[in-house]
């Protein structure tokens, strides 16, 4: 028995998924643990020892307890140079930021090839292996999730850039007139189309409501735990202003798409993150508007789709890298 | 003496302009010659008796006048299938619409292969081989022309996209209460940045100005005949109205370049095409701008520069894809 199996781990800021596949990518293990965001190092250390317990060493082998593993990869939130290792800007893992995360794992699996990714990029990767991009080698990827992340692949590669700064798609101006964004610049996507912006705006229009609305009700009963899932549930039950909201969200998201057509022409884009499972209220809106903002006909004809690969989507695209190191190192 | 020469074509509306280069890319040979617009098929005719009388047939080779053409590079505007040899929409060229190059190039140059590019990717190729793109692998380019175009490297390939539909940066809509787009659409980077939407521009300036000022003198003086050109003559003596325009041109320039780098954060912007002339008018704010619109901040310190091949830029990076499609067949 070789090193047969893989390990994709999708570092989140409060747990962390993993998965081991086979060589083709069965998913023969899946857990999750929680994640130390003060520390990368306890944070692996405890992801080892599960790992250690859920698969054997090889037999004959005298390379310890991970011989079986042909390699591990990383997804993790933030900015991430795939070569060095350096984790640098990582808001939700502040003990983390600044540290390299392949030596980190590199101690806790030693002598295993560590293939590292960012999380969206993590994500895209998986669809691309084994969801809804399978078959296609350029890709877009748009999460909406608290904030909104972006990945784009190319000829079947992931696109990082000259400085590890591409695919912040979250960050495209779509009106310079829009809302203020977290970044601290006006009208990027994010400021309408992450589960923040939407709650806020959620918020502002209870707020300017002077009837008792659906809208102002669920947002008083909700208060801060009111999450974009409760307004899709109004959405469902027929709310106009809960579905304007949305056809909102996918009309401006349809304005994203459309720029990063007219300049990337994929196969397909992709929507994921928590915020998509509001599903056709969103991309209905934005299914409409992107032939109208493309140039080329049949660019603007591109399937529009929801991700298939749910929560589990980055360990996923982490195993498909580590297995890609290995068959390409 | 084998086949040791390179063309490279420029096919514009009214000119095609050529270079025939030696192995390593060093121009001894560069000419014009007017296009017809209804015939491509007449045109390269045109284009072949030029060459043929400019090289000497290979010695003691039986294969005729074109003997020493190791290959063929075309540039043309318009969407290009570079596969295939389709040119499709092409609104210069309306005789060449729907014809495939390759095949009317392969009449007139037969047996040797033949590369093609639309221009702006020309152009870009030119510039990453002896321009202002030497030593990047990551580049954009914006040419601004008449309209606006645009050319993605990444890895040192174009990026055509899955349609032939990708680097339409003319189109990336920036403010949806802009002015109106030729291609339809509203508050695309080409309804600000263009020469026919700066000159537009002007004139609307020049109509609301109720005194007599400069640019209103120099809008009535040369009516129809008023270039960019004029515009930033006038910027040069220091009209206030001429510098706005050119930095409201530039701050929206940067606007787009601070999403495109969001998006491929490449080594390199490099802005060509006739306005790009007004140099530092329009680079300048756009320059200011880039940094604060981009999330990180390395990928926004990139620089942005002029091109610096001028008008041969698409024959030369025509003639850079013909050697590279003999290097990498």
């Amino acid at each position: 028995m070789a090193a047969d199996l893989y390990l994709g781990a999708d570092i989140g800021g409060t747990g962390l998924k993993f998965v081991i596949t086979d060589g083709i990518g069965n998913v023969v293990f899946e857990g999750e643990i929680t994640t130390d965001p003060r520390s990368g190092k306890r944070t692996l250390a405890r992801l080892a020892l599960e790992v250690a317990e859920k698969i054997s060493p090889a037999e004959g082998s005298d390379k310890g307890v991970f011989s079986r593993l042909a390699a591990v990869g990383l997804a993790c939130a933030g900015i991430v140079n795939p070569v060095s290792g350096e984790l640098s800007r990582s808001p939700n893992l502040p003990g983390w930021e600044n540290t390299n995360l392949k030596r980190i794992a590199g101690n806790e699996f030693p002598d295993i090839p560590i293939a590292l990714a960012n999380d969206v990029n993590g994500a895209l990767y998986g669809e691309y292996q084994a969801g809804a991009g399978r078959g296609c080698e350029n890709l877009v990827m748009i999460a909406l999730g608290t904030g909104v992340g972006g990945g784009v692949l190319l000829n079947g590669q992931l696109i990082t850039g000259s400085h590890h700064g591409a695919a912040e798609i979250g960050h495209m101006v779509l009106d310079p007139s829009g809302p203020i964004c977290t970044c601290g610049t006006v009208g990027c996507l994010e400021a309408w189309a992450g589960s923040v912006a939407i709650v806020k705006q959620a918020r502002l229009l209870a707020r300017v409501e002077l009837k008792e609305t659906a809208l102002s009700q669920l947002v008083q009963e909700k208060g801060d735990n009111l999450t974009t899932r409760d307004l899709s549930q109004l959405a469902v039950e027929g709310d106009a202003a809960s579905l304007a909201l949305f056809a909102e969200v996918g009309h401006r998201l349809g304005c994203a798409v459309g720029n990063l057509v007219n300049v990337l022409d994929p196969d397909k884009v992709i929507i994921g993150g928590g915020v998509a499972q509001a599903g056709e209220f969103i991309l209905g809106p934005c299914r409409r508007l992107v032939p109208n903002l493309v140039l080329s006909p049949e660019a603007g004809q591109l399937p529009i789709v929801p991700a298939e690969l749910g929560p589990l989507a980055a360990a996923v695209g982490a195993a498909a890298l580590a297995r890609e190191l290995v068959a390409n190192p």
